[in-house]
This record gives C-alpha cells, sequence and structure tokens, in this order.
C-alpha cells in the first residue's frame, strides 16, 4: 500500500540502492583534454565511474576555450566526457545530482542581437555582420554579477547577476545516432535551459550500455529562451554525483529541484516540444505520484507551469513542471 | 523609491493627468444584463465612464451562467460590458487597474481531459466523450481551495488553492473587425493568463474612439497553458480603475505587477506568439527605459523569462517578461 | 458498377433543382460603386439573386483601384458584393462556378521581394523599404503575357503567361464574426489560391440566410505560396453562376476541376492548414464517395496531391486534391 | 559577360568533364547483402565506383524484406550501399541520374490510418492498434496496378495505378553525425518525394571524402504527404549513374527532370522545410540562371509551385519547383 509520499520512484531507487550497499562511493577529479562534438556511444569512455559515485571535473566554452583562455576544443558546444557508469544499461534511468556548476575565469562571451527565430521577421532587417558583434562580459564572482563595459552597446554598459548553469547535459542517444551537441533531444543535450544550476537533480533515459554523460556549454547566466542564440559562455568548474534507476525507462529528461517537478521536452516545432514536456509529465504523475489518467489531466490544468529553454538552437526545449507542495500525499 | 526611474511613460501619464486635474474621479456599480461574445465597436456602450474612474461590476462564468447560478448569457466567454472611456482615441493607450478579481459563488466547472493540440497526438487515442466529462468543483473561499470530490475522476478526489483571475480583458479590434471573444489578439480578448489577478495593471491598444473596454471568463485557478482547454470557470466580483495614456501607441497588451514587465504576445503558432512578445517587449525597454536597439537585444538575451499563457484558444499567448529589479536605473 | 454511386451531394442536388423547375434563371449585371473590407452579414446585401442565376460583374483590385485606374475602395482586398442568394440557409453549402475571370485593364502590381515567413529568416537581411519596391506589370491580353519592363530589378526585364484567379470568394462567417478581407477561414475569404481560374466550381458553408457572397483580389496570375505577398495584382471582368445545395453542410471551402477534387484548408501553422485540408477531404470521400473510414484514410494514403496556396496572410492555406480518374465508380 | 544560357552550374560541369575525358565508364552490378539504418560516413563502403559509372542495383523494403519475401534488414528503411564516389570531396555536388525504379516482387504493404500530424488531432480518436491494421497490397505490373482486396477496408477493394519511387537518397551528412534513416535533411535521406521515379536527376551535398550514396525505402506508389505514414512499401530494382560536380556547393538537394527544376527542404515545422525549399531555390536562380536578388525573387512570386512530400518523419519535406518553359533563357 502506498501511504505518504514514498513513490513508485522512490521505492525503485531505495531498492536499487539497496541491493549495492557495501562499495564505499569514490570521488573522480577528472580533467579533460580531449573534447566532442557529437552525443555518440562510438566515442571511447573518458572515465569508468560507478553508481554512487561523484565527478570533480572542468567544462570548456561552448566555442572551445577553457579556464586559462586557451583553445583546447572547437564548436559548437566540445563536452566533457564521456562518463561511463557501470551497470548501467539500456531501459534505465541515469541520476545525475549536480552539487557544484561555477564559473572559474573572469571572462564570457555573447551575442547581441535577438536570434533568427526569436523575434518578428520584419524586426530582423538590421541584422548584419553577426560574428563580429561578439561582446566580451567581465564576470565578478566576488559580486556574484556580470558586467558589459562596452558604452557603445548601452551608454552606461550592463549588469546583471550571476546565474551560472550548464547548456548541455546528455547520454548516448538511441538508435545508435550521433547528433551534433548543437542540439537537445530525448537523450538531453544541449538543451540550454536557464534553471539547470547548482543543486538540481537530472534524470535521463539511458539508451546505450553505461550511459555515456556528456557535460558542456556553461553560461555564467542565460535568460529563457536563449533568445541572443547564446547565454554569458565561459568555462565552469563542476561536480556531480551519478545514480542509476535500474529497469525505469522515461522518454524524456526529467529534472528535480527542492519545490518543483520538471520535465524537458525537445523538438520544433515549439509547440511539439511543449506536447512532449505535457504528454510526459502525465506519464510520471501517473507513474510516480498515484494519479489515474483523467485525474493527472484534470490536475494538469489546474496546476502545470511552462517555461520555454530555448528558441534557438536545432530542437527547440519547453519546460513543464509542477510545484510538489500541490502534489498528492 | 524609483527616483531616475520616470521612464517616458510615467511621464507621459503625468503629463496627461496634470492636464485634467480638476474632476474627482467616480466609482460605478455596475451589475450586467446584457453580454457579448464579441469584441466589436459596433455594440452599444454598456457604460460611460472617464479616465481615474472606478468600476464595481460582476462576470458571468465562460458558459453563461451567474453568481446566482442562472444562464443569462451563451458561451463562449460571454462579456461584460463593454465600456467606453471618455477620451480614448485610436493610437492611445488604455491602462487598466484590477483592485479585486474574486470568486462569488461556491461553484466552478472544468474539463477533464488534455487539449487536442496540448499533448502528443498518439496520446489521446483515449479522448472521448468530451462534453460529458464536464467535471464540477466546489470553491471553499474560507479555505482558499478549489476542491474536486469526483472520486471516480481521483480516488481521494482533489484540492488546490484558489488563485482568480479573468481570462478575458480586451478591447475593440482595429479595422473594424468583429472578433469572436473565443481568440486573444493585440487587442487583448481571451490571453487566459494564469496570472492576470487582483493586483494587475494591464495596458490595452485602443483601436476605436472610447475604446470599448470589455471583460469576462473568470477562472478561480488556471494552470499555466490552460491545457485542459479550460480553468475552473466560474463568476467574479470585479473592482477595476481606467486610465489613458494619450498618444502613446502599443502594440501588444502589456502588464505591470509589483516585480516584472509583461508583454503578452498572441497567435498561431506558439512560436509566433513568442516572436510577438519577444519584439514587443525589445520596443518597450526602447521606448521607455532607456535602451538601445543592440542594448536591449543583448540585456534581453540574457533576462527574459517566458510563459505560455494558452495553447488551446484559436489563437495561443506567451508571455515575456522581465524583472523590474534588473531594469535600467 | 457503382449504381448507389449516386453520392448524397448529387441526390441532395437533384432533389433541390426538382423543387424548383419553374423559375427561368436569371443574368445580372451588376457594376460595384461600395466596396467592403470585412466579411459580415452586417454588411447591406448589394444584389439579391436566386440559385441558378448568374452573376456578370467587375472586382478591383487588392489597394481599391478599378478598371479605369481610378481609386475607388481601400485596401487591402476591397469585395464586390455582397450577393444575397434567396433561399440560401445556415447549413446549407453555397455552389459558385465561375465562367470568366479575366483582365480588364493593361496594368498590374506586384511585390518584389519575398514575405517574411516565406523565406528564411537569415536570408531576409536586405529586406528593407518595402512599400518602394512596388512594380508595374504590362498586361498583353493579345499576347497572354505579363511583362515586367523595369530594368533595373531584372536585366532583360521578366515576361511571363497570363493565368487570372479571383484571390478572394467568401460569404459571411459564423459566429457573427466581421472578419479582415485579408484572411482566408472556413467561409473561403483570400485563400490566394493560384488555380481558382475560370471553369472552376467553388463550394463555401453557408452560415448567414442568404449567404452573402463577396467576390475580389483579381490576380493575373500569381505563384503557389503567394510568397511575394502578391500576385499581379489588377481588376477583372467576372461571370459566375450561384447554386444553393439544401441541407449540406461543409467544414471547409472546396472546389471542382474538369480533373480533380480539391479542398482548401486555412489557418496557422501550415501544417494546421494540411490537417483541415486532409480532414475535410476524408469526410468528403466518405459522405459522397462511398469510401468507409478506413478505405479513405488508406486511398488517401496513396493518392492525395498537395499544394500550398498561400503562406502570406493572416491564416496560411493548404489544398489537398485527389484526381477524379481514382475515385472509386 | 553572360551570354546565352551558360550558367555557372554548366560552366562548371563541362570544366570538370573536359577534365577526365579518357576512363570508359563502367557498369556495376551490385546485390546488397548488409543493410544501414543511419547516414553515416562510419559505414565501410560497399562499392567504389567512378563519375560516370552506372550501378544495377537492388533494395529491400522498409521493413527489411527483399525480392524473395525474405527478411534480410531491419526497420527502418534498411538502406543499399554506401557507395564511395571517388574523387567527390566536401563542397562538391553529386548529382544521381535515376535510369530505373522498378517493383520486383508481387506484393506491397501500407499502413491504413492517417498518421499523427498529417490530419485534425480530434479526428484520430478511433486511431488504435496501429501494427495490426498494416494492409497486404498485390502490384500486378502487367496491369500496372496495385490492387487491395481486403474488402472489409473497403467493400469493393482498392486498386490504383502503380508509380514507383524511391523513399530514400542520401549521403553522409556534415558533422559527423550518423543519422537515422527515418529522416530527411540537407544530406537527403528520407524524403519520401512521390516523384522521385525512374527519369530523375538528384542532386546532393557532399560532406565526406567519396560522398558516400545510401539508398532505399522503395515505394510502388505514395501520394503526396505520405499521409498514411507509409507508402506501398516493396523491394526494387534500381539503376542509376553518378556523377560529381566540383567546387559547387549546394545547401539542399535538388532535382531535375524533364519539365522542373525543384528543390527540397526538410524540417519541422512544416513552414520551415517551405523556408528552406524557397531559399534554396532563390539561390540556384542567382547562381546558374541569371537572376538577380531581386529579380529571382520578384519571379518566384509569380511562378513557384509547391508540393508537400511528407508529413510524417522526423523532418517533414516540402517541394518548391519553377517549369523550365518560365525560366530566363
Amino acid at each position: 500500500m502506498r501511504t505518504a509520499c514514498l513513490t513508485l520512484f522512490t521505492v525503485a531507487a531505495a531498492l536499487w540502492i539497496a541491493s549495492a550497499p557495501t562499495r564505499a562511493a569514490e570521488t573522480h577529479r577528472f580533467v579533460p583534454e580531449r573534447f566532442y562534438n557529437t552525443y555518440s556511444a562510438a566515442h571511447p569512455p573518458a572515465l569508468r565511474i560507478k553508481p554512487g559515485d561523484r565527478v570533480v571535473t572542468k567544462t570548456i566554452d561552448a566555442a572551445g576555450v577553457d579556464w586559462n583562455g586557451k583553445s583546447v576544443g572547437t564548436g559548437p558546444n566540445p563536452q566533457t566526457g564521456p562518463f561511463f557508469i557501470e551497470g548501467a544499461e539500456p531501459g534505465d534511468t541515469l541520476v545525475v545530482t549536480f552539487e557544484k556548476i561555477e564559473t572559474n575565469r573572469a571572462m564570457a562571451y555573447s551575442a547581441s542581437l535577438l536570434a533568427p527565430y526569436a523575434a518578428e521577421p520584419t524586426a530582423i532587417a538590421s541584422r548584419v555582420d553577426r560574428d563580429a558583434k561578439r561582446l566580451t562580459w567581465t564576470i565578478d564572482k566576488a559580486a556574484k554579477i556580470a558586467r558589459l563595459d562596452q558604452t557603445d552597446v548601452q551608454p552606461g554598459g550592463l549588469q546583471i547577476p550571476l546565474r551560472p548553469m550548464l547548456g548541455c547535459v546528455g547520454v548516448a542517444p538511441a538508435r545508435k545516432e550521433a547528433i551534433s551537441t548543437a542540439t537537445p533531444g530525448p537523450w538531453g543535450g544541449n538543451m540550454d535551459y536557464a534553471w539547470l544550476n547548482a543543486g538540481v537533480k537530472v534524470m535521463l533515459p539511458v539508451s546505450e550500455p553505461g550511459a555515456l554523460l556528456f557535460i558542456g556549454d556553461g553560461h555564467a547566466r542565460q535568460g529563457e529562451g536563449e533568445v541572443a542564440g547564446t547565454g554569458l559562455e565561459t568555462s565552469m568548474d563542476v561536480e556531480f554525483t551519478v545514480d542509476v534507476v535500474k529497469g525505469k525507462a522515461i522518454g524524456w529528461p526529467r529534472m528535480e529541484t527542492a519545490t518543483h517537478i520538471i520535465v524537458l521536452g525537445s523538438a520544433r516545432p515549439l509547440l511539439e516540444a511543449f506536447q512532449h514536456a505535457t504528454s510526459e509529465l502525465q506519464r510520471w504523475l501517473m507513474a510516480d505520484y498515484g494519479y489515474t489518467e483523467r485525474g493527472a489531466q484534470t490536475f494538469m490544468g489546474q496546476t502545470t507551469e511552462y517555461e520555454v529553454a530555448n528558441v534557438v538552437d536545432p530542437a527547440f526545449t519547453v519546460v513543464a513542471k509542477i510545484p510538489k507542495s500541490l502534489l498528492r500525499r
């Protein structure tokens, strides 16, 4: 019987953890030297880790520049990894909890124009010379702000609070595909969700043995929609822990924060990303929170919240979420 | 205190108010008896009011049932009004500040299925007998919750906090059109934005003399996206004050709350609603907050937030907003 | 052999015609003097006609200029009509057979740029000063060509065969709406279908007593998609005959030519226009041609043809059609 | 100076051919034994051929069944190839002329329901048990028809003329991606264009050395849009000749027939596929036919024709084409 808030998911996770109690979790320090531009199981694992292990690592920026300002990879979105998670098999769910996502250099860059599909097409007549307009921001970690001092762009410059995030978290996709790191999909990837910050738990569907986890594309801050086509692109210090839920297949990336359960659907057109997020959220409510089909749909109609993560990548990403406080207990 | 924060808009409003200082604002109590199903300047004004005036009125539910449970109008979304605002002319902006939006009966109804375009089409095979599935909720105003007791829909029923809103706020559209109250557009209308609650200021573009303001379609609560196709549909007590900003033309409805400036773009596909909201927000930043074209675009890329108001009306509505705390001072 | 092949449509038409055998059809010569910019039953009938009657009339161009080069109406798409068809009631189908659609002056104008949503947004950077780029073509009716002599636009100029059509054929819409003549919908309207030429039969759903038929927006020629935002805009001599099929309700405009049955669905996004055309075609096959639901879907999968009528109006139009030679006999 | 009709394309082709005059073209007979489900340069070449060479080969059906009714591959769309074309380098254009596309067995299968996005979502309530509804057709090559004898689907059955085509023609994609053969894109792939029949010339952009040509997914006939989600799926005898145009980069697949020049754009949403086709056609007119930017746009507005190739694959395909008879001479 299902009392209190023990969801099926929680039960499954508990059972799995119970079955592997004896091993002490390890912490791996991994400084990447090789970077990848496709999500693919064809790349050799950079590191083999076990469920429960922690990884302390770094990511370079979307154009391939590292924490020393050195160009060590090529765009778009060169990835750290892949991390091979022992015991992860197709049909399982990989759980990645990010303890730290923190900028590790003083420079970030951004675009300075709204991206082609983000604004009315008649409003983009002046869009020219996009590459020349890359702007350089200063990351002031002590003051917790990013600062643009180019007064030719904006008299007085701009300054905004930091909110570090990873644009890319993904695993090897299904069907033996190798997919550009420019794109998000069911495997995660370049979702560019502004609220994928330190503290979140990310769940991804495993399609290949070992899952093959990749991360990258850190932003010191990014607006929702990523409407300028970039965040404040920079390198990051990242720490995360992995877990595997055996035999639990999910259709799209999920997240959990202190306050919400979250689904990230990716597709074009925007509405289809919305549809995937909505349907996956319904499946989650039914599988783990005791809702009937009709109960879930009725409840979602009055409680779901939506955000637009990006409208600039080859697939767009829409987020559907529900406050945990409203879920059945 | 907001000192340098006197925006152009504020200045314009101040000038306008300065030009009409002597008249005392009136409060009008208006109980509607006739309801409209199109936004159109062809309907005779129900009440003539002046800038600064307050209106205390009521709205009936989306199917035409009033606060006594009596059917007095016909769906969809029968409107209270139109209110003719003296001095409002094409090219002005009408400002409506809602002091009160409050449920005034104990019953609300909702649908119990996700709407056709809100979820994956392959997930809707079981969609049958839509009309038969209208659910009845109890509004418990003292406890501040809405309650669904039908345990055949969901064992244990459902209960969620109230968050009263108006689905429809609109004026007569441009080009002498008469548009169904099922739809939102540049004139406002059936935007179904879950956060159009008491306390918000709504700005609408005036296209006809007197603006012709209509309101209706109250929801005791609604999720974002209105993915079930309805909120908790009910009647409302509403109080609002009107103002006019002379000579200020806006392209899409805008809102202001204690924390955000907000734009509501409406269209299909969803991306085009997003584009309208984005471009109108840029125009607002440039006109009223001192941003250059490039400065506005750069700033928006790292700060804009998006919500999906509805994906179920003939036009969908996307909200773009920015926290006031991030705006230039 | 298909004896039961008298379709419902045919039967209904036969019955109707049988019930009105004695009256001789009239020919009305009507030179319009007043033009409308909305489809609406609120406009007074310009002429009352009966089923079987023929109308010989004229249309002015999309900007309001007539066959003498005189500006007598205002854009967009000022309409000739409305024609009130005696006996047409909501739920009937109006049938309009165009015997003649012919240019009646030597001048046409067109735009010279691809419209905002017709081409890749990154390819429209040079789009400036749209109004200034109106081009003037010469209609050479003897040679059956239209000619652009502006060699600054294209060295050597351009010349293409005439193919006269009407961009707009519509009736008063449902729900008492008044809709801009810029837009197509279930009522017909600005569908901008390049193959609505002399010889076609157009069927429209009747929503108001008398149907209220409007026509206008003649093009000496137009490409599919109307991707430049205009055809070769000019005035026309038009002759048509009307009929009414009593008690036959259709969902979207239909056409019949010597070779095809045709449905025109209009909406944004483009896919939704496609969906309406597809579903209406299925309903047609089932109602009039003896297909089962599954038979219709199976057959359509291997035989349907699609064209894009326009991607530039507020709603886009997609055409689904099937060669008559493939239909069941 | 540009005299007469010597386009750049023609010049380039002429130069290339001039540089390799001495070798006699070979004919290769290739019976495939291994089939691929991704477009990728990672697969080893099945055959190395030279420009000018002819290949006589076979394809199996979309589910992997060959001309003997034997299951030899797995869905979706197992491909024959890849063919490595000597001398083809990134930045070149591969030209494939199909001399023969002909059914080689008596059985084809099809679906019997409209696909999820092809029809109105409210019209698909009865969609159940999709897999069970695979229908079997008889290919009568002598009578040139396909016949469905299942009278439970349609009383009297169905019969329609054959029109054999290949759903898939593609090369290795750019950026080292490996893409499922379910999908079309700039590399070609699963475009499902009903008019890719014997006699057409297909042009594809080369992204990898040798191009790596794959073919498959033959249909005895298919409607436009492929709205049932399948054509009449069967195996094929195929003969084609290859050529390479050195140094000519194209953005999307192109075709040429006796009557038209044709571009195939693929994306979701449908409008974006339309946009790619339109913009690529403009680039073609400017590069090879002497049109200015403005001349091309003006001309396209009055002459372009559009078809919808598919709305059922992960990316949709739209065709833009122009009759050769209208092109400048």
